[in-house]
């Protein structure tokens, strides 16, 4: 990555962004996590699928896909791994919160390293005290008001703790912090619904058409944390992790089960082969 | 102001902030707006206290109030009026909602102009579809969090209408979207206590103290909406507003009452008294 630009702003490479965008004003935009895999993204068009669902949720112009995608191509022009971060905001604007008339949109495509790999014989996940606001006007959407999510995860410093669970503020389970939650229960697998809080990520959709073309059947419900005891098995997933088996729900044991282990394998080969179709120019 | 630069970032004159700051990335920070009068700031000291503690409240250090202060003075150098609308962010951070082990904190201040006053003889007011979250963890301050007023404040465009007012996702009355609600019943002063949404904003303090002052009973209270039929008072505040009487509150019209007319001169008083004990550097 030596030299390369690792952030373009609307295209240009810079370190900087308008003091005046109303993303930092307001976090009034949206952003996502990409992984790449030798300079090719996973899951590449649902990405852009959920970005254009965020930016019609908050009536902001979607991006063009094409810029992103040789922006993104260009990040990625060494083959090199690494997480590919989108933000979009409604852009620059003056004081107040109503929107400007005519906004242009800032598009924002920033290069990380890759973090380490978590451990695939399950991690340690953690109850968080601070809850999700219930808000479905932005539910769903990853939106740039992430302050839950911070407090949340300033609960704790110990590394051994890969995530911590969520409630939402009338104590349904909806996720991590920075991943969704699925469970096992016999031969269902259950996930929080997102309609009221929560995101529905990338991997998460990818994981729930895994299942269901594997024959599970997949329940999206309001889960009581009696929901966490009772589970057989249970992982989290993100883009940039996939699905990562929990070792430790709670303080609870959990085995690394066979439908967790089925759909490891299912969500690695769809990452794969989304990843072989990327529409991304080829060098 | 030509010529003057109109913002500061950690004091350096720019148009620009990191574009990793946490303040875009996560909304991980909080701002103020400051009225400014012939260069000198009404309620400085109760501004610095409500941003103190919303940084205490986020776990991001406050900033140095002998530098907010001076960098304030020199946007104003020129001792005209506007507004100074001062950001603090946890600062600059990588990727992931965990706040950065020893954060440098942003901080901002811009200049604004002044916008235009509102009718005094009481201004017309909605109510919002969009829903407040309720949040406990940042209720009362004034996070870069503010997706649910730009929603709301996306509602309508009529320019003869000043306000919407936003109830909570249980239905209570919390505010306006960029103001307090203050309702006057018979003697009693009432407004939408801030403990679970809402921001607990600088002339909302003053106008509670000064009401209390003038020996006017106020009660902080979830409001439900039938609280807004029953009102025979009402005027919204902001730190650059002041106290706006309502002629309109959602359909029914409202004189300008005496309670409305004492608080809005009790408070202009104590504005202009904390104008001239303003501690920023004498030109």
């Amino acid at each position: 990555m030596t030299g390369a630009p690792t952030i373009l702003v609307n295209g240009v490479p810079t370190a900087a962004v308008n003091a005046l965008d109303r993303g930092l004003a307001y976090g009034d935009g949206l952003f996502r996590t990409v992984r790449i895999d030798g300079g090719r993204p996973l899951f590449w068009e649902r990405h852009i699928a959920h970005l254009d669902e965020g930016c019609r949720r908050l009536g902001i112009a979607a991006a063009d896909p094409a810029a992103l995608a040789s922006e993104a191509a260009s990040l990625f022009g060494d083959g090199g791994d690494g997480v590919l971060k989108i933000v979009v905001t409604r852009g620059v604007g003056g004081r107040g919160y109503r929107p400007p008339e005519a906004p242009a949109p800032t598009r924002m495509l920033a290069r990380f390293p890759m973090p380490p790999a978590p451990a695939g014989c399950g991690v340690r996940v953690r109850l968080c005290a601070t809850r999700m606001a219930i808000q479905p006007a932005t539910a769903g959407i990853k939106t740039l008001n992430r302050l839950d999510q911070v407090l949340a995860r300033a609960e704790w410093s110990d590394a051994g703790i890969f995530e911590g669970l969520m409630r939402d503020s009338e104590g349904f389970v909806v996720g991590g912090t920075m991943s969704n939650l699925f469970l096992v229960h016999g031969h269902r697998l259950l996930t929080p619904i997102v309609d009221r809080a929560g995101i529905a990520g990338t991997m998460r959709a990818a994981a729930i058409d895994a299942a269901r073309t594997s024959g599970i059947d997949v329940v999206e419900a309001r889960l009581a944390p009696s929901a966490l005891v009772q589970a057989d098995e249970a992982f989290v997933t993100n883009s940039i992790i996939g699905a990562v088996p929990v070792g430790d729900l709670c303080g609870r044991a959990l085995a690394v089960g066979p439908i967790t282990r089925r759909l490891r394998r299912a969500l690695a080969a769809a990452g794969e082969e989304s990843r072989r179709a990327a529409p991304w120019p080829m060098r």
